[in-house]
Order: structure tokens, then C-alpha cells, then sequence
């Protein structure tokens, strides 16, 4: 696998799929010289995460599952391209960013942020991970917004850690990278992590992740296990089990963020309605109300990594615009590309302010 | 679990998800009073099938797993709703059909078929399954068309079989019901299948079943191994290891079919297209084309389940009228509601024609 995505821009599959994919541009005019963008799922990395996930792999040479090369390749070496952009904040990302028209990017620790790590290690790297990205907002706070990492191993320093963000960091949200040692976020052990991030109106961005070992069997195959197809099987089903599990009822004002065109969950809104009437699925579980209601009151989706009109135009028409916001997944996808698509996506200028910063600024608590 | 569906109709869910995802009906006109139907995803069983599954979920009493269970209750009482109408073939069946105006059936032997069985049994169970739809058939050529069942477990045995139906008994494809104890298509062992359905023309419909063990531990709470979320996450799971095996580089004329508006396989189709970029997954597969190319050259979708007129215009946008096809899902889905759907979805009168019958005349040879 090459690192390196800046080269797909120019590669075959993406002007192909720009092309076959309805020529975005053609329905709608551009956007306005002035328009904000807001880019809401950023990944960043720091050096000493870099050297926690090196140690990590490092000590764990046999496994090959896809997570464990990804970051034996990132670690490899740090002045390669991605790791390179990911280590960077300040400098080559303001740059890019000014030269784009990108107004702020949300930055996360990236993918799967400490959730590897042994918890004392986690949570030591979470919080300087958190004090960086709040040191780097305060210095550019017009131009950085930030979503805290936790590590989901130690349930109630995490629910500490979140509220030290909100308070202390000024930080936007949460993010967690799906499955922590194989656990979903719907096991009760993990509820002061939502009770927190409800108390604190801190959504929680369930970012993806190579699939768990409990169903990773039939994505290692192919290299299916990566952001090409597993991840998004990955982070959908704890998404569902999360919200069959009844923790939207618990804490009714949570808000959960899926990336990735909304991890095609949505997608299933008419099926999930339909299969879980009374009686045939819902019977059997705790849940208050119909999953197209949870869709819309506790998740937002965002546009990272599906670059597609069509997919955008389905997702504002069932969720509502409210409900949609948009992200490149820098540095894994690119600026210039992401900004094209969404300036000419077959949006009204409405619906574009909305999905562009409207909706990331009233979601993540961002003063503009 | 309550098996009678035709309660659903009424029930909250299927009436707030017809409310709330677009009010079919308001964008089009309706369909004309002449309009041809034909369903193609209709299950029926037969007594020999009913038997054989009573007795291989009877000699395994200690298995939880959500296919067991469901076939314990669907075989506990032949006389319940689900039962007694997949086994009734051309008495309510047509009667029903002739008060929604459904023109035909294109029937398949319910999920999963025979693929659970013992393989000898498996193998019997299938030609005899095979034998009474060409009898219905034959007595009914204009209402009903039929997809062999074949038993993957004997490969060859089924690429004879495939021939058979094709040849002698005219049947119109194959069904299969996703995984055969554990295993996909993409296993070069299965590929005498794929040989001969691309050599008899005869397309493959890929339809969900319960989830592998490889993964399905994830869906085993809550009730997800089922029609709710795992049948769709196992059949496109299948259906992407399928593609990216090469299998349609060698059967290149091989088509296949998903159900359930297409298990939602193509709302990834850019996502798929960008990581498969040489470099990135498909610098270590061996596929010649783009996804996108094989979603539409090797693909065709259909709406079983999925009433959802804002799915079915992302779907005909990005794969094209040509490729999408009506189901109903009989009788887990009702024909009204699926008729309801279809003739007041928000497309032309030639998109209708194409997506309501003449897809299905197309891809499955079928003369009315």
C-alpha cells in the first residue's frame, strides 16, 4: 500500500468517479468568493502518539492485521508524506488551507487515536494529545477547532477527561475510533462516557476503524479490512448496536457524528423502520422510538472520503440539511478536491452554508 | 419475533417511514392502469423443503444462532401466515397478485434455499424444489418465472444443476442464499458456479442470509443477525469479496443480483473507486476494472424492501434505470405497500417500465 494519496487525485478511479458520478457542477452554480468552509474531520498526529504506536507495533510483530501494518507503515518513517501532513498543523495545513478557501478544520487525533494502547499509556497520551490541539487553537482559534481524544479503556477517566476539554481545553467534541479492544460503545461500561458527553454537549464523532476481531475474519482478505469496504461496516454496526442498545433513550440529548457519507446507515432508514415494528425486531430490544428518529435527533453525518453529488443529494433529502456537515479526511483525502466538490455540489446556497459551516458551528459549540 | 409481517403494514414504523421519507406520489404521476409488474425476489417453499429444514434445525437444538431460531419458528406451525403462504404457490398467491395488478412472480426457494443442509440432502431437496417451480411455471407461463436452487456445497453437482434448470426445466437464474457453511464465492472452489451460469446466462441473485460465524458475533445481540442490519451487511460483504477476488476478470458476462437496494453496495461506489486506486487496496488485487465498472456492467439491484423513493432515485442516478429492478420480497414485504411504492416513486414513465418489468425481461429472459 502506498502511502502517499495525494497521487490518487491524479489516478485513474477518482476522475473516473468524478466523471461517472453526475459531473458535479453542472446542476447548481459555484459558491460565493466569500464562502466559509469548515472541515470537521481533521486528522492530526503528535510526535509522542507517533512514538506510542510505534512502540506499539513494535512490540506485536506477528500480528498482520491491517491496522498493525497501517501503522508500522505511518511509523516507519515520519517524513513521508502522510506522516509528514499529519505532524504538521501550523504550517504546510494553514498553508494548503488559505490556498483552498478552507476556513477551519476540526482536527482529531487520528485513527484509532490511543485505542490500541495499554490504558495507562492511553490516557497519558490522550491528555497531552488534548493539551496540543488546545495550545494550537489558541494560538490560531480562528482557523482550529478540536475534538477531544479519550481512552475508552478507563471508562471514568475518559468521562473526566471529556469534561477537562469542555472546561478547561475549550475543546468541540469527543472523537472515538469504533471498537476499543474489541468492545462497542452500546457495553454499559462505557455509559459515563456518554453521560459525560451528553452533560457536557460534547458530540461524540464514531470515527472508523479496521473492523473488530469478533467479524474481522471475512475483510482480511482483499485488503478489505481498510477504508476501502471494513471500516464502514465496522463503524455502521456499532453505530446500530449503540442505538439498539437503548443509550439514546438513556441520554436522549446525546449527539453522535458518523463520517463517510454517514457510514451508509442511512441508507437502511426505510428497512430499519420497517423491520423494527413491534413484534419482529424491536420486540426483542429496549428502544423507545423508530431508528429513523434516532437518525435524525442524535446522529449527524458528514461528507468525508464520499465525494459523491448523488450520495449528498440522498442524505440531505431523508436526513434534512441540518443534519449533514462536510469534511475532507485530511490528510487521507485532499483539499483541493473535497472543496470542488462541495462548491459545486446541486445544492441551494442554503443548503450549501448549512452542510459547509451552519451546521459544524452549531453541532461543535465553534464561535466563528 | 412475530412472523405474521402483514401486521407491519399497519403499524407505526412502515407508516411513519412511508410518511417521512418523501411522501411518494407527490413528484410523479401514478403508473397507468395497464402497467406491467413483475417481482423478482418472491419466496415460496415446499413441503420437501419445510421437512428437510424441520429436520436439520431439530437435530441441532443447542444452536442459538438467528437462522436457527427462525427456522424453528417457521417450521413449529405450517398452518401460520409466513408458512402457509410461502408454501401456497397458485391460490392466494395469484389471487392477491390479480387484486394489486403484479403480473408475475419470479419465484425463488426461501432463504437459505438448502445451503444449511447436509450436502446429499442439500442436493435432493434442490432438484425437487427446482422440479415443482418449472410444474407452476408450466401450468402458469405468464405469472410466474422461477431462479434455481442449487447446493454450492457440491460445486459441480450445482453447475450441472444450473444447466438443467436452464435447459430442461427453463428457469429463468439462480438464487443463492450469500455464505454455504462459511464460505463465499470468491473461493475458487465455488467457480464451476460462476462458469456456468455465465455460460447459461443464467444471472445470479446473491440474497442475504444470516451472517457467517466469521462475523457474525457483532450482530448476535439486539437482534441484528437479521433482516434489520446483518442480512445486508453479510450480502454485501459477499458480494465486495466477490469483486475483488477477480471472479468478474474471468466470468467477464456474469451477472449477479442484489436485493434490498442492492444491500447498499453502490452508496460506496466513489469510496470504492478512490481506495481501489492502484496504490492504495488494488495494488494488492488483482481486479483489471474500477468497482463503479463492475457495479455496472456485472450488477443489477432491486428494490425488495426498500421502500424508499429517495434510495431508489440515488440508485437509478448512479447505476442507471437500466440496472434497478422492482421486488417485493413476498411474502416477508406486502404487495400493496410494494405496489403503492412503485407506482407513485418519482421517476418517468420510461424509468417505471424499465425498473417495474422490462430490467426484469431483460436480465432474466423472460418472454410475456
Amino acid at each position: 500500500m502506498k502511502m502517499d494519496r495525494r497521487t490518487l487525485l491524479g489516478a485513474a478511479s477518482a476522475s473516473a468517479a468524478a466523471g461517472v458520478l453526475g459531473g458535479a457542477g453542472s446542476a447548481a452554480g459555484a459558491a460565493p468568493k466569500d464562502q466559509i468552509r469548515i472541515g470537521v474531520e481533521e486528522a492530526f498526529s503528535t510526535q509522542e502518539h507517533m512514538k506510542a504506536m510505534r512502540d506499539f507495533v513494535d512490540a506485536h510483530p506477528e500480528v498482520t492485521r491491517f491496522d498493525y501494518k497501517l501503522w508500522r507503515m505511518i511509523t516507519s518513517n515520519l517524513k513521508a508524506d502522510t506522516p509528514r501532513r499529519l505532524l504538521d498543523l501550523a504550517d504546510m495545513r494553514l498553508k494548503e488551507m488559505d490556498e483552498y478557501g478552507v476556513t477551519m478544520h476540526v482536527l482529531s487525533l487520528t485513527s484509532p487515536g490511543v485505542q490500541m494502547l495499554d490504558p495507562d499509556v492511553a490516557v497519558g497520551v490522550a491528555q497531552s494529545a488534548n493539551d496540543e490541539l488546545a495550545e494550537v487553537i489558541a494560538r490560531h482559534p480562528t482557523r482550529f477547532g478540536g475534538l477531544a481524544t479519550i481512552a475508552p479503556q478507563e471508562p471514568e477517566k475518559a468521562a473526566s477527561e471529556i469534561e477537562r476539554a469542555k472546561t478547561k481545553l475549550k475543546l468541540n467534541g469527543v472523537v472515538i475510533n469504533s471498537h476499543t479492544n474489541n468492545e462497542y460503545l452500546d457495553n454499559q461500561k462505557f455509559w459515563p462516557i456518554l453521560e459525560a458527553a451528553e452533560a457536557m454537549d460534547m458530540p461524540i464523532y464514531i470515527h472508523p476503524r479496521t473492523p473488530s476481531d469478533q467479524m474481522r475474519a471475512p475483510f482480511d482478505d482483499y485488503n478489505m479490512g481498510s477504508a476501502f469496504w471494513g471500516y464502514g461496516m465496522e463503524t455502521s454496526t456499532h453505530f446500530v448496536r449503540l442505538m439498539m442498545s437503548g443509550a439514546f433513550d438513556r441520554f436522549p440529548k446525546l449527539t453522535t457524528v458518523l463520517g463517510h457519507m454517514g457510514e451508509a446507515v442511512h441508507f437502511w432508514i426505510w428497512r430499519l423502520d420497517y423491520m423494527s415494528a413491534p413484534g419482529v425486531a424491536r420486540g426483542e430490544t429496549p428502544i423507545k422510538l423508530l431508528p429513523s428518529e434516532y437518525l435524525r435527533r442524535n446522529l449527524r453525518i458528514t461528507t468525508s472520503g464520499q465525494e459523491n453529488p448523488a450520495a449528498l443529494r440522498y442524505s440531505i433529502d431523508v436526513l434534512g440539511a441540518w443534519n449533514v456537515m462536510w469534511a475532507i479526511d485530511y490528510p487521507y483525502q485532499e483539499m483541493p478536491s473535497a472543496v470542488r466538490f462541495m462548491d459545486n455540489a446541486p445544492l441551494t446556497q442554503e443548503e450549501r452554508d448549512a452542510v459547509y459551516w451552519k451546521n459544524a458551528a452549531r453541532t461543535f459549540n465553534i464561535d466563528l
